[in-house]
């Protein structure tokens, strides 16, 4: 053979290497094809697809390759066929951080070699197939070492030998000499997909938390400002309901200009303690604390008592100021400015929000503003704080949020940001992409069941699956949802369950939520009224009625069962009542739950819903239990239709934990 | 303003300019995120859609970039919102070559302030906002030159001074000024989306082609071997059915070693004419003509006739070798070898194709191979030929034809090149991918209406529309399809009516075809009995009973109606009946066919069709007319469901043209 290759390395518009036949395309999962990272929590199994294929009929291999951030060395994965030329292969990151992952493929000699051998029905045929497999199984030795080595040195050596026709085919097809020569496979021509889609592994409270939205100043007695210390006495009562984060609106002084009164009232009096979110007075601004919660040490007793109690305290960051925030004066460079010379306020045509200075994120010094705002987490982060939930970041620009949440990630990777933003869809996909850890989200106002259905469908199933973690919110300091307004009780009961079963993350507005507070500020409104974002309130958490124990209920099924604890495993059931939706979901382990939550808050409902017992894991032809987690009932259901019937006056829901039958050694059946 | 934009320049990880604010992502179409070219004609519309939006209310615009390759200016197009933040723009390559387009945004101060200008309900409000008004008239007066520069000054002064509300209102929201300004939009900050994405521009003929295959050999007389001339004598006949491709299999010296006998026998005698693509013997090989079809000049003349006749000669391409052909011997570097020194002819285990040797593509000279397979190409290009048949390019390496194919067309942007792949799907993909014109499918063994259905949605609504141009086939010389041994004179015109409208590329192999040979070589095999790719035929094309007077208006149809010349717009109907399949296809310029099957070769059937009048640009509410091209015959229809039948003893289908009623001037209704 002639060498060619070097002649004509010249060949124009050629690769480097034209006899790199393997092809990998379409690699799955990605989000904009590794223009941003795809997410997980540390634990999870990361399954990787891609298409391998080659020209002919040769067998190609593959591989899942995948590394940290910084790793020098690739991990590979084996990769096995599904069906139409697609591979499938599996990581599972145990650390947090950013990594990456690719596929990489080869027409594999060795393989191609003894797939055609094992066809052949020709002695001849196979006696000269015996002398390439010879050369191939020499040619691995040489890739191996060890006893390897000397297998496949052995293995040439009778290859190449006079053989008996029968032994010889034996010999060939020997399987364990075939799995030491797969070992060592010629990947010269291999073919890497050009992308190494990054990953982003965070802790697991990023895809399973439960929040709970707290007035600290709404903490003190007999109506004086609630301390940091009042909102310490309130931890344990929180954690007996199950939940992990205590989110507190923002917590700095808050601005006397244009201070707003009470019900959002234009013009405050001297008593009234205005908005949380108007930050910045002449005490500070973004990293100071309002003088009447107590100082920063307070503060840090408050994150260590929730702490013990296995709870964390997360901040709200808004990126605005008040008028008389001291940045204002200090860096009028970040603000724009009117033709008079006055600092813009909010706007948005006709509304106008005079309160707010907005930064202006077009600046000239915006290098010196990302860096003050990235400072104010990074105080934070000093403070203790391992959770934001940030306001309104749709109204700050994109490029921002990438670079100030992947900064502060690189050396806090157990920081997690919950995006507050009630906007258009792809605004919310947008900032889920660029990085935040989880998203508000529309299910405040979707009631039925073809709107729960469509919308969860989306977003567990559909491409933001990959990027995008729901947080739902059955009510928030600004929005009492109709839902809420009309339907008593058990609207409350059904919209807790459905938050808190349909997404792994989800939260409530404490007091107003437990204590079922329902009055909107003027009919029609989705304002409280006497809304606590603009005065004190005085919750009176003991009341008999509040919905504390079943809350507690919910969040104990939650915490007992990993399907609650993932959005991924989402399936919806059939059912012959519009009124009765139902799902089921699965974790990795077999076990799983199933939840029918009856709509309609006024009246009992029933029907017979659909369900695939063999999708549960449990025997079709059996009856198998289901135990209600919340009435503490159980029932024994055959078959794949099933009766149910929910009276809201008494329990709006099930929360079914599927319990398959198990017969011991002595004969006695019990369910697991 | 503090420059402090200098001072942080280095800020870690940010990007360029944090100020750019506008997303550009989701962009479509593409081919595996501009890896691959979408393709199109000269002449068609470019259909590009992006989701554009920013943080905040602010407006964006946006525009569309596209350019020929090699041009240093990108043009511009419009792009208007179409919902949900996604825009749409349009361009119309009308040249042939290689292109690539993007898209632009930016947040647009000027539309930004005149969105909020309408809403403002306060007069003071408005005189503030005139002056900001009037700053970005002087900024845009600046971009612009000429008229526009004077009459935005102007604008900019008007603004500025002092006017009464009313009159300000109309000076600040006028319509002529706007536009003006919008022409010199601030676009300093702009975001560009990062990949142009590749487009490749063929001529019509790749979109748009109706083929004939015919072995010259067989165009003797007398059972002699035809010639170049006696071909071209067929090729008047050809034309008048309405074909513009005629294809000839390979037209090489035929190698004498190992050839193959009548009906595929392992033995040839002295005299058997062998198979075309065993191609080489001491004559030559892929660039030399077979001595017994003529010389070099002979085929210039068949080429120069086709032309006459509106006609192109397409040549098949086969790279592979008989063991004679002179690049055996010249170039044993380009094949494998067996371990006793024997070229390594073609097998796929148990079966052994001896006559044959494949090139290796793993040689270390495959860039000289490379290079000789491309001359091979610009040989036939330089003896006029435009359209290249490619035989089992899936035998031979991906990276080969992506090169090849890719130098040939940037000096010879009108060659066509037809896959000829039956294989997996992806590997056909794949192959389109690449770079091949037109693609061989499934469509010879579709015959249900399921079958018919699924595929052809997946081909026309799939991601493969942007690259997948299907060439559908009836039969080949390989190929005597089941449906035609056994369905008659119906079954091959039914599946010659599919072929032709279904897809807007299609070919019959020839005589076998319009004479309906039926007959396989034994029972339950798929060749035909005499194969003519091992035996001269002596054909009586101008029988009584030929289907050629069909075939020619079928032909006739498909060249009036713009509407069966591409693939994109095809729709199927509902009909009440599982023989009947029916589907519409409509042009750009609003004019439509409705074709209707009947797959039952044997029965009679009828039924009814559901369509949607206003889809096809008739007048639900009145009686449009339905012509049918291939029998002639017009019948009235009138809203949604209309019945037919077909009586496949006289026609199996009906090709209507939607005739839409016109009233002219004097009160006479005609159907146009």
């Amino acid at each position: 053979m002639t060498d060619a290759a070097a002649v004509d390395a010249t060949l124009p518009g050629a690769p480097a290497d034209g006899a790199a036949r393997a092809v990998v395309e379409n690699v799955r999962p990605h989000v904009d094809h590794g223009r941003f990272a795809v997410k997980r929590v540390a634990g999870d199994r990361v399954d990787v697809e891609a298409d391998c294929f080659t020209d002919g009929h040769d067998v190609v291999a593959c591989r899942l390759r995948w590394r940290r951030d910084g790793d020098a060395q690739w991990n590979e994965s084996p990769m096995e066929p599904i069906g139409n030329d697609r591979w499938r292969g599996t990581f599972r990151p145990e650390a947090t951080g950013g990594y990456r992952y690719t596929v990489t493929a080869w027409v594999d000699a060795f393989l191609s070699w003894r797939h055609d051998f094992a066809r052949r029905n020709d002695a001849d045929d196979r006696r000269v197939a015996a002398q390439v497999g010879a050369a191939l199984a020499a040619a691995a030795a040489e890739r191996a070492s060890g006893a390897d080595r000397a297998a496949l040195e052995r293995w040439s050596r009778d290859l190449a030998a006079p053989q008996d026709d029968a032994r010889l085919r034996e010999l060939a097809l020997d399987e364990a000499l075939a799995a030491i020569a797969v070992r060592h496979p010629d990947r010269r021509h291999a073919t890497t997909y050009p992308v190494a889609f990054p990953l982003l592994v965070e802790r697991e409270r990023a895809r399973f938390s439960t929040w709970y939205e707290l007035f600290p100043r709404s903490c003190g007695t007999a109506g004086a400002h609630g301390t940091f210390a009042d909102c310490a006495q309130r931890l344990p009562a929180i954690a007996r309901m199950g939940f992990d984060v205590v989110y507190l609106p923002p917590i700095h002084p808050i601005g006397r200009v244009r201070r707003k009164g009470p019900n959002n009232a234009l013009v405050a009096g001297p008593d009234d303690v205005g908005s949380p979110w108007a930050i910045g007075a002449a005490e500070g601004g973004h990293t100071a604390t309002h003088p009447q919660l107590g100082t920063l040490a307070d503060f840090r007793a408050l994150v260590a008592r929730a702490r013990e109690l296995s709870m964390e305290i997360a901040l709200d960051i808004a990126f605005q100021c008040a008028p008389d925030h001291p940045y204002v004066a200090a860096h009028p460079e970040w603000f724009r400015h009117r033709p008079d010379g006055s600092v813009q306020y909010a706007e948005n045509p006709p509304k106008k929000y005079q309160d707010i200075y907005p930064f202006d994120f077009e600046s000239r010094a915006w290098p010196a503003l990302w860096r003050e705002l990235h400072d104010v987490f990074a105080f934070w982060i000093g403070e203790g704080v391992r959770v934001f939930r940030v306001d309104n970041p749709h109204t700050k620009a994109f490029p921002f949020w990438e670079w100030v949440i992947a900064r502060l990630r690189e050396r806090h990777p157990d920081v997690i940001f919950l995006s507050e933003a009630f906007t258009r869809p792809k605004v919310m996909h947008r900032l889920a992409k660029l990085g935040f850890s989880q998203s508000y989200t529309y299910f405040t106002w979707r009631n039925t069941k073809r709107e729960l259905t469509e919308y969860f469908t989306e977003l567990t199933a559909g491409p933001g699956r990959e990027y995008f973690r729901p947080n739902c919110w059955p009510n928030t300091p600004d929005i009492l949802p109709e839902n809420l307004q009309v339907g008593g009780r058990a609207a409350f009961m059904a919209r807790l369950v459905l938050a808190a079963t349909l997404a792994a993350n989800y939260g409530i507005y404490g007091p107003a939520f437990e204590l079922g507070e329902a009055v909107p500020r003027e009919p029609g409104a989705e304002e409280y009224l006497d809304s606590e974002k603009y005065a004190l309130r005085d919750w009176p958490v003991d009341r008999e009625d509040s919905l504390a124990p079943f809350i507690a209920r919910v969040n104990a099924a939650r915490r007992d069962n990993p399907a609650l604890q993932r959005d991924d495993n989402l399936a919806f059931l059939e059912t012959d009542n519009e009124q009765l939706i139902a799902y089921t979901k699965t974790a990795e382990d077999g076990s799983g739950v199933l939840v029918v939550v009856n709509l309609d808050p006024h009246h009992v409902q029933s029907g017979w819903l659909v369900l695939d017992p063999g999708h549960l894991g449990v025997d079709e032809s059996r009856p198998f239990q289901v135990h209600d987690l919340l009435s503490g009932a159980r029932f024994l259901w055959s078959g794949r239709r099933n009766f149910v019937q929910l009276d809201p006056a008494r329990a709006p829901a099930h929360l079914f934990r599927i319990r398959r039958r198990v017969r011991t050694e002595r004969d006695f059946d019990y369910f697991l």
